[in-house]
């Protein structure tokens, strides 16, 4: 089960690259489908499918969206023990307390674990069928186990659903979830901001709504909400665009 | 926009009650349902739909799974104004950066900020069409803009599939990620797992797999394994029942 994905994921994360998914007896191939175009989303490539109801499938190409890669590199295999070969940690998913089960790793202690471990080795993410998750054999079978955690009164997660979260943890353990950097603005200096206070406070006075000899808390109210907002030098030069021609107004020169 | 929604959730978190996820001119009713779904198995219970293509419609309960009430007890509105009537905290979830978008918090941090918010009031989370997101028109009404990180070569996430996601950041920002504890089980004491070894070191000798002469690093080895696995008592009681049927083969006697 050697891959050579990166040209799928284009992810600059080799370890991404070293995780499978594995779908057990999955009923829906709409449910496959989602699966593929939920880890391709996150950068995951390598779907394993044990068993499944119908595949290939047009359902499960219409939900794929884009990410039929995914699904044209899937591979088909007979039982579980197939889909984990070569493999050196397993984590399987379930969404209730299992016999088995003595630990359970939260899903985020499970991602970091996963990613931890793929920096050398192959790991499975392993998730069950639709109506009844996977067997106790099954997890037996698998390294590890974690959960979803959901609403107690309401813990029906959609398989794909449930792909769509574990690759999102598993990206951002790996990768972060900062995507792109904010535009480049250019903050303010403090000279910037000191004559833009300066200037406000000569404008408010020649309006009369500050009164020097009882300046109330009105600049430090102004300080605190400029300051909070992290003031761009373009932003400033606006504010004082709108004091100079309030200057207009009242008579007062910008003696800057 | 009031809404009394513990019996949906049945959740125990009060803050995840004070969110509602906005859906601005969803096209497809399957995924207003799928999104519905997305939310309950969080525990989120509050959906405004602003100009929905359809609504209600069988698609979305079909989708919705066991969580039409949430479909039940949507709200459709006509702009997006009206759906943020209230809040104090709005986030824009968008794919890409935006003119607006001077800061953008990673979805983790906006997931903290929104429940620290929902302590005291009312935040929205928004999510846009299927085909081109929300416009800069209405990112520019929310409050703060976040992001789901995806590969940068497929960013084809699912509308209900971000809901997903994000409604899985929000639970979990507020209740954590551990559902259920593992059940209890008996640590092995000190004595328990001093006995084991010196059980194993007879039975090992009398097997003649350990020579005492030339121990090598056997014992040390099968210590190690142990305190890796953290025995429990019960797992003790197995292992030497194991040793002491060896010992019946070698005749050697168990006297612990």
């Amino acid at each position: 089960m050697s891959r050579s994905s990166a040209s799928i994921a284009a992810d600059g994360d080799a370890r991404l690259q070293r995780l499978r998914v594995v779908l057990v007896e999955t009923s829906l191939p709409a449910n496959i489908g989602a699966s593929a175009r939920a880890m391709h989303t996150m950068g995951l490539a390598n779907l394993v499918l044990v068993q499944p109801a119908r595949f290939p499938d047009a359902d499960a190409r219409a939900l794929a969206s884009g990410a039929t890669d995914v699904l044209d590199r899937a591979l088909v295999v007979p039982t579980l023990d197939a889909a984990l070969a070569g493999t050196q940690m397993s984590i399987a998913l379930t969404a209730r307390p299992r016999e088995f089960a003595g630990a359970v790793l939260p899903l985020r202690s499970a991602a970091a674990a996963a990613i931890d471990m793929a920096v050398s080795a192959d790991v499975a993410i392993v998730f069950g069928t639709e109506m009844s998750g996977l067997t106790n054999d099954d997890i037996a079978r698998c390294t590890t186990v974690s959960t979803i955690a959901t609403n107690p009164a309401y813990q029906s997660l959609n398989v794909a659903a449930a792909v769509q979260v574990v690759a999102w943890e598993l990206r951002v353990a790996a990768v972060g979830d900062r995507v792109w950097s904010a535009p480049r603005f250019e903050p303010a200096t403090h000279e910037d901001i000191e004559a833009l206070h300066a200037h406000a406070r000569r404008t408010l006075s020649a309006l009369r709504f500050l009164d020097p000899a009882r300046p109330r808390r009105l600049m430090p109210r102004l300080r605190r909400l400029f300051a909070r907002a992290g003031l761009e030098r373009e932003e400033v030069n606006i504010l004082r665009g709108i004091l100079t021609r309030i200057d207009a107004l009242t008579g007062q020169r910008d003696d800057r």
